[in-house]
């Protein structure tokens, strides 16, 4: 082993606790009931006094309770997410008390198909009950109330973690503070079922698989491999595979005209079938797959609004671009229910070409996220500058954002707004209005925001944040949503400024935009008496590199509010600088303007 | 059998021909040599008395010499793209000699690998040699040589088929007139290999593979079913599969909670792999795949643009938008290295939901394109009226086309081009002045254009148009290609005009421009004096719903020019119909304006 460095939690024991006797089984979502069950587990970090510091980690398919450090000091390899979990690391141990079970039908200690069936003897195989996601949570409760753990600060989970992740918040609201689902689904689509459908029938079609009772003979160590080769294409990217092994091929240049394994990626897809083998059960394998095909929350609540209608944790919600088996849709149909639902929910769907295994991938951007959230969720008072300053410090935020946002703007919205309502800003930059208005109003703000880093630094202030291009509509929020929806310097840049603005007329019981003048007399006169294209201070950019897509000036917009029958309620001409409105001539005088409109 | 329908082809009989006799064996690409080899084959239509009708399909991994028509009065279904092939069809068998062959290593008549091998008078098995795409193609040029056939109209094929085609444009330059070639690529990337060598996998595991010698014996059905399964997978799309079956049930509302085929896409995918048992052989699964992941025209040439470099057919290369297993990205670089050695290639990516199956299950556009594309070439005088005019009503040109570009333009624009120079049209449209310049001035024309109707009907008139966006760039054309390039009422809708500009003259020796003049009299006054965003004949978008997303004058272009230190060598103001110059004050009474401009 490795000398282990100081933000490692070290080595590690695996425990294990009985948690269904033998006399008192566990009704399962099938029918059947199963005992006993025994629960392996490992913890880090300490459970604090006020013991609101639990973050509880779902894991994935493959891997097990054994998330960081070393479990002995011949460990060559530390735990399965050691990159993020640790003294001073993303899920701080100094911090929070951190712990992880093995899932009920899994092979690394829980009770699951290769367990003892006590009417038998020998191992379960095919003869242990068919298991669902909820059936895993409910064990990992029932360990929970035998830890004596009563309240969560975090569930965190990738992949059939996140499934694990969404059923704790739908099934215990109220122990669940906050959840945190990446690159998971509420239910499996059609190519994901075939795929688990196809790996399950390579299993089953192995002649050593025997009806599952192959414990004492060879296992269907071929099947098995096979369907860990189609699952690792899955969980990589066509860019990735592309980019890490191209038509690179193991030993010559040329081909070797035979069927042996010849080009790098089957060498690495041969090899990750091989090892797999040598840690994984078969049958596992198979109700682990079974399990994630049939979690389906929309199905078991009717639809998908309803599933999380009664939940109130935060949701931070993360899918990674180039994941084709739970594609960012899948995320987006989340956010979409809960925004539904006016829950609390962040999301962002993270720039990587590494596919699903990005929530392995990708500790550093994730583990971000992850760290501004769980921070802002367990002291929602307290500033984490130290996060927020290195996110600022290494990550740039462009001129575009000085050149839209200014102070004037700010200060004339945050006056015009009530206190203790509901705000939506659209195109929220790095937050600062919305946090603002929380602190000196008091109100409950949401952020919709398209750049990555931006929407990091509003998790970062503890904001309600989501990744999305307003073009796309607002379809998944309510009539009369907000008290206020904010359009500040953004209606000049996009593409259908009438179908965006008949959406915020939608969802927001008044809508506050802000935009340059472009009839202000400095731009008129260029064009009228020089024949250019106006550049001024407020319209700082040539014809040819403006992130202004339509010019309107006070006029035009009165006009387009009559058009679709919108009721000014307030105009306010601004000067350059000045919070005093421009009073004479203001289509003539104002360098930018503020309305105040609502749908009559 | 159903009546057959009169543009059905009727009752085909498949023909065997021995195109390699036993004691002059073939050489192929592994160094192994091959004898005896038959070819079966079907032909459809007639040979014209020109010899120059004929039009080769190549068929792709599972299917065969049997295009069209029904072998026997039994059955069911017909030939495998019997869709597109018969009298009055889109490849229509009144004009064409249409001929298909069942490839090398295939199992429905042709030499493969369970084929006897006449030194052991068993199928050959695995001890068949490894063959190649090129070595495919070798043998369909001995069976046109037997069949006396010295030309090529068209060889079209999708998929493998589509590998063919370009092996056949590489290898055979004189031959073959125009090259067809429909999803599909140079080389298989990385996910494409792993795919095929999980299959391959799945039937060398299959215990009843038995080293390929398993024709006694009950052969590896479910190994083969399992690869079949996994390539049905990447033949569909994410999106058709959720169209197509969802989380659909074959039975039952609940859940049955076994591991029987349960949900509607695995009773799909269980009924492929079935039927495809039937009427596959295993070993030319592995052999035929292993072609195809060994394809590689790069490795062979050592770059595309070499590999290239001698063809001298007409291509159209088609790919369709969700194909995932042979992408559009894969088909653009076909299209890039033909460009880069300026070949005569058109190309469109298909919006199609299908997937890479689209080749087989979008008959109607796909036809479209195929038909106009083998009339224009086979008779590149006659205008197909009767196409285009169908294309015309059915489907529509919007207002768009005729607000950008109008009569006086083009008229203009052709008096200021040489005659038999080179010229390449950005956003050409139906390719009217491209045609107009083909017919009037000689000249050899190119186009590029986004829209996928317009770019089809540009193959209708025979002209050589790729699908593309230019705000892309044009990467792949060589500097100072043509001698002219023209962007007609363009400029002012694209993001980045000076990127866009700065390519444009790079690849044409002139350029020249026309856009409509934001600084004409009655645009400044709208602006000067009413203080409202101009809506004028030539400028007709109100603000918010403009395509237009930059406004600039005469006298922004100017400065732009320097700027580029670009030489303006025409500059001709325009009236509203006026084929006349505007002469006086240009910049306040031209309402468009052409300039021709060179790098200095």
């Amino acid at each position: 082993m490795t000398e282990l460095s100081e933000n490692s939690v070290g080595i590690v024991k695996t425990e294990t606790m009985r948690i269904v006797e033998q006399d008192r089984p566990l009704e399962l979502a099938c029918g059947k009931a199963l005992a006993p069950i025994d629960v392996a587990y490992e913890t880090y970090g300490k459970l604090n006094d006020a013991q609101d510091n639990t973050v509880l980690i779902c894991h994935a398919l493959s891997s097990n309770a054994h998330v960081a450090g070393y479990n002995s000091d011949d460990d060559k390899k530390p735990g399965w997410w050691d990159a993020m979990v640790g003294p001073g690391k993303c899920i701080d141990t100094n911090k929070y008390f951190v712990i992880c079970s093995n899932f009920l039908g899994g092979c690394s200690g829980t009770t699951g198909p290769s367990s003892i069936n006590p009417a038998t003897g020998k191992p379960y195989g095919l003869d242990f009950p068919i298991i669902t996601i909820a059936d895993m949570v409910k064990v990992q409760k029932l360990w929970l109330d035998k830890l004596g753990i009563k309240k969560l600060l975090a569930v965190i989970g990738g992949s059939i973690g996140g499934m694990q992740v969404l059923q704790w918040a739908v099934e215990y609201p109220d122990i669940v503070k906050s959840a945190i689902a990446i690159a998971t689904t509420t239910h499996l689509g059609a190519q994901s079922i075939a795929f688990d459908a196809v790996g399950r029938e390579a299993i089953l079609a192995d002649p050593n698989f025997t009806g599952g009772q192959y414990h004492n003979g060879e296992g269907p160590d071929r099947g098995l491999a096979i369907a860990r080769m189609i699952g690792h294409i899955t969980y990589l990217s066509e860019q990735g595979m592309r980019e890490k092994f191209g038509r690179q091929q193991r030993k010559a240049e040329s081909y070797s005209y035979d069927f042996n394994s010849e080009f790098a990626v089957e060498t690495y897809l041969n090899y990750q079938g091989q090892t797999f083998v040598e840690r994984f059960d078969a049958n596992s394998y198979l109700y682990i797959t079974k399990a994630a095909d049939y979690f389906d929350l929309k199905k078991d609540h009717g639809s998908l609004t309803r599933a999380f209608a009664n939940t109130s944790s935060r949701f931070l919600i993360v899918s990674f671009a180039s994941d084709w088996l739970f594609t960012p849709a899948q995320s987006r149909d989340i956010v979409n229910a809960l925004v539904a639902n006016s829950k609390d929910v962040s999301f962002c769907d993270i720039a990587s070409p590494y596919g699903h295994d990005a929530f392995l991938l990708e500790p550093g951007t994730l583990g971000l996220f992850i760290s501004s959230f769980l921070d802002a969720t367990y002291q929602p008072g307290v500033r984490q500058n130290n996060n927020l300053d290195t996110i600022r410090q290494k990550r740039h935020i462009g001129r575009l954002e000085q050149a839209r946002r200014t102070r004037v703007d700010y200060e004339l919205i945050e006056s015009l707004i009530e206190p203790n309502s509901t705000v939506l800003d659209i195109g929220c930059g790095d937050g600062e209005l919305l946090a603002n208005l929380t602190a000196d109003k008091n109100i409950k703000g949401k952020g919709i925001e398209l750049d990555q880093e931006r929407v990091l630094a509003c998790v970062g202030r503890g904001l309600s944040i989501i990744q999305h291009d307003i073009e796309q509509g607002l379809e998944n929020y309510a009539d009369k949503n907000f008290d206020y929806v904010i359009l500040s310097q953004t209606v000049q840049t996009v593409k259908n400024p009438e179908k965006v603005f008949k959406e915020l007329l939608r969802v927001g019981k008044k809508v506050i935009v802000s935009f340059p003048n472009f009839a202000h007399w400095k731009s008129r006169a260029q064009l009228f008496f020089l024949g250019e294209s106006p550049v001024t201070k407020r319209l700082p950019f040539s014809w040819y590199n403006s992130p202004n897509i339509h010019f309107l000036s006070l006029k035009d917009f009165d006009r387009f509010c009559r058009k679709l029958r919108v009721k000014v309620e307030k105009k306010i001409p601004l000067g350059k600088t000045s919070l005093s409105p421009v009073r004479f001539a203001p289509n003539l005088l104002a360098e930018q303007v503020i309305y105040v409109t609502s749908k009559k």
